[in-house]
């Protein structure tokens, strides 16, 4: 698997790459992870697109994360990602929440700590793009980050609602709900040492079950 | 079951019950519903709380929209509303997600439209509870709809991004994950004339095929 990487490759913070490697680890799927830095396009041009994750297993390649979740479902069923069809269509509205609500609301809080962590090569690129899509600097984005990021933590209720009833996202046990939020809360996590979640809150227990799942897979990543 | 009804008793418009009411028209059940009005807590007392929709089932008496369609689930398994543990699961996290980021965003917008149509003697209640939760009049939560309403469509993000890739919420075929947003979406279409969706919206398309499902129950509901 191509895992986006740091400027330090033992630093991986991509937020679709955690989701597929909680669902690599849900799977008991051993899994070798090749650092992949932003501007390489090349290493991966072997998939047809320039994103990853990117999964190689035997002759097959995955890549998008949501993607890979249905490949890993289809070709080793158990354990359950999502266990029934209409399962997986429900999910796939949390994913899109989390794309959309939570990765939107990060962005502001952490590109620029993300920006001092990545490659020198990665620079130019991630800035520019970063900037165009929000319409403002990195260093602009970051300013007053400490009030606003209580709106974004009230825009997470929808989460605390249901952690509320049920122990996960999946219900009684893990499902993949639980990698997608658990992957884009890693991303935060693994680069910056910005508070986006109280201490106090719900989710923020949840999140630290997460990390101890996998024999600690996310409780061991590094962090900047 | 006992069904919110405005001051004209065909009029019905609440949220939580317009779930239910989809909820039983897909599993095939047919229902008697009751007009209720906001203040009238004696008429429902016999469930224990203040609150419809209130479904009475021979001697079983079930209240709360997501407590009805789990007990519905559990006693009349076929068509499945869910159809798996985590499928439920999952779902419970579109229902949160509708309840703090749909009826929230609608509510500045409609609520003095329902203020309208309910009944003379909800107006006081209905004033009272509604200004003391958002803290401010029902004219000034009106006031700049028609700009705001931008933003909150913008939010529904999340919904168009999986009409994309699939049908129905449900996947294939809906769940009560189309029950709970289409139920959602019935409040402002049964209390309000003001437009809360784009004409050109993947939503609105989607909500479309909503209202003809279940013998048109949805388009036959009279609107103000």
């Amino acid at each position: 698997m191509h895992d986006l990487a740091g400027a330090d490759p033992a630093l991986r913070f991509s937020p679709y790459c955690w989701r597929t490697r909680f669902a690599l680890a849900h799977k008991g799927l051993p899994v070798e992870t090749i650092p992949w830095r932003m501007t390489d396009k090349a290493a991966i041009g072997f998939s047809g697109q320039g994103r990853v994750p990117v999964i190689r297993d035997g002759a097959t390649v995955v890549s998008d994360s949501w993607a890979i979740a249905e490949y890993l479902e289809q070709t080793y069923p158990t354990p359950a990602l999502f266990g029934s069809a209409a399962a997986q269509a429900h999910a796939r509205f949390i994913n899109a929440w989390a794309d959309s609500a939570m990765l939107g609301g990060f962005g502001r809080m952490i590109l620029h700590d993300i920006f001092t962590i990545i490659d020198a090569g990665d620079r130019d690129y991630f800035r520019q793009s970063r900037e165009a899509r929000f319409g403002m600097t990195l260093e602009a984005m970051r300013e007053g980050r400490e009030t606003r990021v209580e709106a974004f933590r009230e825009s997470l209720l929808p989460l605390r609602m249901v952690l509320s009833h049920q122990p996960w996202l999946g219900g009684a046990a893990p499902s993949y709900a639980d990698c997608i939020i658990a992957g884009t809360l890693m991303w935060p996590r693994c680069s910056s040492r910005f508070a986006v979640l109280a201490d106090d809150d719900p989710i923020a227990a949840w999140f630290e079950r997460m990390l101890d799942l996998y024999d600690g897979l996310g409780r061991k990543a590094k962090r900047p």
